[in-house]
């Protein structure tokens, strides 16, 4: 349960950085060097993923993996 | 390379926040569900953990799992 919580986290902030950047998951995918379908499957929560690749994504997005990890609050 | 930094801010984490509760590496392990060798190879930065095991640990370790992945200013 706490683990898709964390997940749920990650995919609400790679989602919202992706769109605050107008990338495409694929387009994201290929700036990660990761497979097209890798990102939609993180945004729907289902992968238990590894510090390498939160690296890549934190990368790849211009932000840190802790902040990746934060709950932002909701915004309006 | 700059995997290898994220595992060694883990790996320092892991150790001072595990030293500070007085555990061995086999306690924390214990606390966690992990086997006894494997906080030892997360501390010598030998693992590519998942989201799954960094929230074990930062439950184990009354921490949370930003916490685990950001550096801290080496004290004194």
């Amino acid at each position: 349960m706490i683990k898709l919580d964390l997940r749920k986290i990650l995919a609400d902030n790679v989602k919202a950085y992706r769109n605050a950047k107008g990338l495409s998951q694929e387009e994201l995918a290929d700036e990660c060097g990761l497979h097209r379908t890798y990102i939609g499957s993180v945004e729907r929560c289902e992968r238990n993923v590894t510090l390498g690749t939160l690296e890549l994504l934190a990368q790849a997005l211009k932000t840190t993996v802790p902040e990746l990890l934060t709950r932002k609050t909701p915004s309006g």
